[in-house]
């Protein structure tokens, strides 16, 4: 056991205690899961690729019927599987999700959301299950039809794979991936109601990353409006689906959420939870606050590692920047003043760089929605889990703080900026990126291939 | 003379005749200039440097006391400079403008004012004028003091060489250069009142590019919330000053206020007209309607040139991209979707490669905050002066366009992007540049060099 130091934020996670444990959504009791090659980005021209077959299509399937929790784009041009997992929040259960990558299948129209339902159902017919507890995901290119033959074979030939091994974890994890470089899983255990409860989960990133997610898929009035990312947790905890919810819909908020690559939203981005109930733990709800606040910051850590997983393997990131804005006037303000300088390409910039440039950081302070007063702005830097802010700026003037110093802590892999506005209790936190040639590069685009690249 | 062909749009100019002249803000009767170099950005450590003596400091002198109307970052760091000029828009008149690059005075507190009124009193005292008719601007680093001394020594200098020829208009042009790699200006003359009056003008841009001015620096409650640009236009019209700020607001509106390079508005931003009344014509007013509308329509295609010549002169900028929106619910919800589109990452890398992606054109436009539907949105585009539209997307469905068609336009140095989102009346445009791997290059920073870059 290791005692849990609120990974980063005081406020985010009350202490609790946990253990790693290996695998991913497959760890929980009750869970299998199988990673194949059924060749969709190719679409259907052949067996393998002069790139190699990675896997592109998923199964995770749980052997009893699981409670089911989810957080969706806000993009109001939204996936085919996004639009069904909507309507399937209405019953909220699930077996079984089936995930491909290689085609968001968004932009799709009607087509596209009859193949979202023949993967549905074609999910529940290899597993005998119901297609209503079949939930479906997608992430790739934009504006092309799946490869329905393709996606077929794939589900009947994973079907016959599941398996709970740490194996079969890691090939549902790789089958997930687009431009991530690498894997992005975890595992842990933790004691809930007296029982050994656990929770896994796996996650995609690395461009159009900027998630702004809600239950519904409907835009919050005050929400921030701005990946595709993936996320699927499994828990074999008892959880009361209102309890899961919140739970999930607090996690999100101080992770995906929270979290910037290149300021674009996704017309994908899904998170879902499934608690299966086979610790056997007398059933989490929020009245129960022990219990519920035990769950919470499980899913929060859980949640949290993903997120950062995701931005530090960004599309050619190469610095992690953890963006606090304190003293703002509200949260809202200091939302829209991190956000403003998490995603202004000359801050983005001077980080690709290493320079702890404040100028660039009080011009981007200045044209955000939040109120700024020049004269008031504190700005600083620390290497992550270090109590010493070497500050560049104290109340809108250079400090004496050697330029050289600052530029030791701006050279790390990761660093945390810390703004203080000196106007308000309002704080607010974005896990933000530099931006690099790399992106660029990578992004630039393959004239030679005609299928728009997103998802 | 040559017939005024609506430069870009058909809403923006009435057609006008007129003719280009040589030089640009000294072309008007009765101005002068005079751009000098004066080691600005070197901080007085030397004559000269290795990279060159680039002018770095300019005047520009009316011989007779002109109206002056005004433009100003709505930025709430703002720097000293451009606190000067909103407090000179009181009085509204100018014999002067005195302007350096290399040093933004931004972020200088209160070192920073006294600064910009010292540069006023010595250009008072070196023309024998009132101070108050001094107006400055300024460009460059953020958060590092003018060296007084080398100001000092350059405004004397440039005042004992003023001169109203071509030669001199270049210097000045040349004068306010920061990253530009080219000089911006533009001449013309045309009839107002039965009398040949001319209008010219200058500007400087290249990064921190998406001005949102407002003729008081504060910001319109549903304004854009988006360089150092500088601009500074001269005229020998005889223009009452509310008809000159009226003619100018909605000049700025359609050319400076729509231009993105970067998405970040500077502490810098600011826009001087300078009306000296010698052309003897009949004073403008808004009431005079045939008149002011010649005038605005000159006003108008003076500043969307220069404007236009930022975004083509952007940092790293390899392509010129006209976002049209149209078929909005609202001009707002146009706007917001036209600068969603244009400061996307992914849809400018896409740009930057070429690649005539729509995918990332409906992601972006699905977070923005116009109303958008998926089903209904077309996305087209053209060669610039081309009415051939070719859609790539009809009702949210890809046409039967050959993706090498699409590439075609896509390819060119200049295109525009058409959208409709047939929900309304609503339209826009943006002039907008690609994300190239030179902008990040161009910006990472020399952390060799402790002063911050900016303005």
């Amino acid at each position: 056991m290791r005692f849990y130091e609120t990974l980063i934020d005081n406020n985010i996670v009350k202490a609790f205690s946990f253990n790693t444990v290996p695998g991913s959504v497959t760890a929980p009791q009750g869970f299998a899961g199988a990673g194949v090659f059924c060749d969709i980005k190719r679409m259907g021209t052949g067996k393998g690729s002069a790139k190699g077959n990675k896997r592109d299509l998923a199964l995770i399937v749980s052997s009893a019927p699981a409670t089911v929790a989810g957080m969706f784009t806000t993009n109001q041009v939204c996936a085919a599987p996004v639009k069904l997992c909507i309507e399937r929040m209405k019953h909220g259960q699930a077996r079984a999700i089936v995930v491909n990558s290689g085609n968001a299948n968004a932009c799709t129209a009607e087509q596209g959301l009859r193949d979202a339902r023949a993967m549905a159902v074609a999910t529940a017919k290899a597993l005998k299950i119901s297609e209503d507890d079949v939930w479906v995901a997608s992430t790739g290119r934009i504006g092309v039809h799946l490869p329905m033959p393709n996606v077929k074979n794939g589900i009947a030939n994973a079907a016959v794979k599941l398996a709970a091994s740490e194996t079969a974890s890691a090939q549902v994890t790789e089958a997930i991936m687009t431009s991530d470089t690498k894997p992005k899983a975890v595992a842990i255990e933790f004691q809930l109601g007296g029982k050994t409860v656990r929770l896994g989960g796996i996650c995609k990133g690395a461009g159009m990353i900027q998630p702004g997610m809600s239950p519904t898929g409907a835009r919050p009035a005050s929400a921030p409006l701005h990946a595709t990312m993936l996320c699927f947790v499994t828990t074999d905890a008892a959880v009361e689906r209102g309890a899961l919810q919140a739970a999930l819909t607090e996690a999100v908020a101080h992770s995906f959420n929270r979290i910037t690559v290149d300021g674009d939203m996704s017309t994908n981005d899904t998170v879902l939870v499934l608690a299966n109930g086979l610790a056997g733990n007398a059933v989490v709800t929020r009245s129960k606050k022990a219990d519920f606040e035990v769950f919470q910051a499980a899913l929060k850590h859980v949640t949290l590692v993903l997120a950062r997983m995701i931005v530090l393997d960004g599309e050619g990131v190469s610095r992690f920047v953890t963006v606090r804005v304190n003293g703002a006037k509200s949260f809202a303000e200091a939302d829209a003043a991190a956000r403003a300088v998490a995603n202004s390409s000359l801050v983005k910039t001077s980080w690709c760089g290493g320079d702890p440039n404040w100028g660039r950081i009080l011009d981007a302070l200045g044209y955000s929605p939040a109120t700024v007063v020049e004269s008031k702005v504190d700005v600083g830097y620390s290497l992550p889990g270090s109590k010493k802010i070497l500050y560049s700026l104290k109340k809108g003037r250079p400090t004496s703080v050697a330029f050289k110093s600052l530029c030791e802590v701006v050279a790390a892999k990761e660093f945390d900026l810390h703004i203080n506005l000196n106007l308000g209790k309002g704080g607010a936190l974005m896990y933000a990126a530099d931006l690099t040639g790399e992106y660029v590069e990578f992004n630039k685009g393959d004239v030679s291939d005609p299928a728009s690249l997103g998802g």
